[in-house]
């Protein structure tokens, strides 16, 4: 698949999920104040990849997209939780996100961690409430809970934090921190899909595969971003990391390399779809190159 | 049944809860400083209440305890994010509690907000584990979710927030922000006791109705102790309400009037449980008295 339909296909299914997002926390009873302060996050773009890879990798095993689509949305729930938490003073004190001021500078801190913990909590309500096989449901939440938890993005970023400034020269070590804070919930977006679908242990292992290589894949190109990347399309200060001594791969082993290691994953994750031949297969290859590649 | 006796079975099902409280985060991959900030407010004690009310019900409609222990353990996970989270220097600012450095005080705010986040998924990791028909669980979880949302306890915490120092007069706001903040976790934890047992619609409604008085008596009393109580009891300075500006049902309707509507609440909890004759309606009733009349 080359990369304008691909990009078109992702367009499609990121127009689903935002919809999607839009609507719900509609018709609740959410006190205006934390509504504003959740959907000014939520609604604020980004690339949907969470939603997107959870709806290809149902797809992928013949499910239909709407009833799984709450459930996807919800991953992007948890995705925009972590990034207000993670900007928070106390944690990396970033002033901006995807071009606007972070959720503190507008609402205030107090607002911001509350916003936090609704999305997070609001997640599983909508994951939990998707109507599919209950059994299908409740081992697709679990993981998800699993990846998104202490020994999955959560301790990532107390690992992160631990590292940050420490000057640690292990790449294996930055590799684990990584696969904990960001690789567990891009992992776990294809397998909870793949479980909703009802897929058997090989493809479950698949799906497994390849979240792990796009993980890596798209951390490595996030780092190579903030060295290289263009301010405004990021909507994030480039060199920000630099700024904050975080730990990243292009620190570590230097651009040339570090591409490489993304290139790799991406040929790994081409590898992890072998003997999958569908439409929706040559979409998740052709997703991967684009993450590795993509300028913003 | 008496209060001696109630008091020798709550010991009896706090043992447990302990017990699963003590292991939960074992064998797991939890980054060691996260843990020991996990575990510092886990295990500083409490009454548990939440987890016994979750077991009870389950026993009430024939449920066996084991599989329900990690279910209900999970309620009290919950209840310590809330608390970790709500003494931060953002929100309530609380340096104490339970008798001990606030979370924050002892591991910095970081490591604070990220325990309550990883106490918070973890909850739903252990809930969504349990033994029991697929069903049950997940209508279980969802409601558990829904009461810890921003609809729930996380949209109680905003209302209090906005509410304090301004003064308001009105006892149904004040009521329908504790319904949000306090009591809908109360009420979760009776409503998903009896739903892991497969209790049918009158027995859920008897659940609801019953954790919905038994919330607001907790409330009652707890704000009547933060007037009268013994600062050692408590954990905690006694006036912290009035000095943080709290808005309080003594302070709204004067002490013996609080008094009388927890004392209401008592006997409508009481009158929730009429039609179920067995020891665990007994152990409900004496436990709802013992709940409005503690001295800690």
């Amino acid at each position: 698949m080359d990369q304008q339909t691909m990009k078109q296909t992702l367009e499609i299914r990121k127009r689903g999920v935002e919809r999607t997002l839009g609507s719900c926390l509609e018709h609740t009873s959410i006190p205006d104040s934390l509504r504003e302060a959740m959907e000014y996050s939520l609604l604020a773009g980004g690339k949907r990849i969470r939603p997107v890879l959870c709806l290809t990798w149902a797809r992928l095993f013949g499910a239909c997209e709407e009833p799984v689509l709450p459930f996807a949305a919800s991953l992007e729930l948890i995705h925009t939780y972590s990034l207000i938490h993670d900007d928070l003073p106390a944690m990396d004190d970033d002033a901006t996100r995807r071009g606007q001021p972070s959720n503190h500078v507008r609402f205030g801190e107090a607002q911001a961690i509350l916003a936090g913990d609704g999305l997070l909590t609001h997640a599983f309500s909508m994951m939990l409430s998707v109507p599919l096989q209950a059994e299908r449901v409740l081992a697709a939440a679990s993981e998800v809970a699993r990846a998104a938890g202490p020994a999955g993005m959560v301790g990532g970023q107390v690992m992160d934090m631990a590292l940050t400034g420490l000057g640690v020269t292990e790449v294996e070590t930055l590799k684990r921190m990584h696969s904990m804070k960001t690789g567990a919930m891009l992992r776990v977006s294809c397998l909870s899909g793949a479980l909703l679908a009802g897929a058997g242990s090989a493809g479950l292992e698949k799906a497994k595969r390849f979240g792990a290589a796009l993980g890596l894949a798209f951390q490595v190109a996030d780092d190579i971003l903030d060295v290289i990347g263009d301010e405004q399309k990021m909507g994030k200060p480039v060199g920000s990391d630099t700024k904050h001594s975080k730990l990243t791969y292009p620190a570590l082993l230097g651009l040339e390399r570090s591409r490489r290691l993304g290139d790799s994953m991406v040929q790994e994750s081409k590898e992890a779809l072998s003997g999958l031949q569908s439409e929706e297969a040559d979409f998740l290859t052709a997703l991967a190159k684009y993450v590795m590649h993509r300028t913003e």
